[in-house]
């Protein structure tokens, strides 16, 4: 996937963590109001925060999306890396052969083995309102021997970056 | 963390996947509606399915939470082992400080460094509504040949597991 340099450059890191990660839990809400989610693959990251996922026409998070203003999360986690990120954000879908032609990979022929002509394939744009990360500032070792010191000696540990960014 | 062996048996998948990840991002609605995450550290899975955790008492999810008939969402994310999973639920703060000492241990001392007798920390209850389970039912490795597969060939690969469970 390609993630373009930022405008804000406060979104850097963020685009940066999206980067590696690149598999996000995407969460709406549905009919019953109750908060579901499941794994998308990030396609592109623009260089205003804009993500582009595809998705099948008629799949329930597009009703889900509809009826709630639009409103998603993104949540990109690495657990091993304690790396984590949230996208606040609304969702548009979009019927753009050309831009779906110009995201499309092979991987993608596993989820829509028609290929990219398949008329059930969208685009998914986010629109990043909020991003929040959480990143160890240094290796995983290293910030676990934080957490341990911190246990003994009763010392917050410094536990890497958090930061708010508002688009 | 302590994952019980599950009354409902199709809830045990999802409950070793929580075990193994523990970290999930937890999305609550914010007061303009957006859907926000944040890591938590799960502390527990009860027999019936319920996600223990503690949070401070003033964090503004405990607000976002009551404003919005309780509803969350905890996803649970491993990309190298492709699994994921969704919890819909609904979460109740509890002021229990018998079930802190229970669930105290010494890796919450770094955001808790007063300990548990620390008035602010108190236990969010997550009672699972609805989980779903994305899991590669082998090694990444077989994942990855099985979709490069589909790719040439046109056959869609094996996905693994992918099961929706009622509570």
């Amino acid at each position: 996937m390609e993630t373009k340099p930022q405008t804000n450059k406060k979104l850097e890191k963020v685009a940066d963590l999206i980067g590696d990660i690149r598999i996000a839990m995407m969460t709406t809400v549905d009919e019953q109001g109750n908060l579901v989610s499941r794994p998308m693959a990030a396609l592109q990251v623009d260089e205003d925060g804009t993500i582009w996922f595809f998705t099948q026409r008629t799949s329930p998070k597009v009703d889900q999306i509809d009826n709630n203003n639009k409103h998603v999360n993104l949540s990109f986690a690495d657990v091993g890396d304690a790396s984590y990120v949230s996208i606040a954000g609304t969702a548009e879908e979009l019927d753009d052969r050309a831009k779906i032609d110009e995201l499309w990979n092979p991987q993608a022929k596993a989820w829509f083995p028609k290929g990219k002509d398949d008329p059930e394939l969208i685009l998914l744009k986010v629109n990043t309102h909020m991003a929040e990360y959480w990143s160890a500032s240094s290796s995983t070792m290293v910030r676990l021997v934080q957490q341990a010191t911190a246990a003994v000696t009763g010392n917050p540990p410094k536990m890497g970056e958090n930061e708010k960014v508002y688009n």
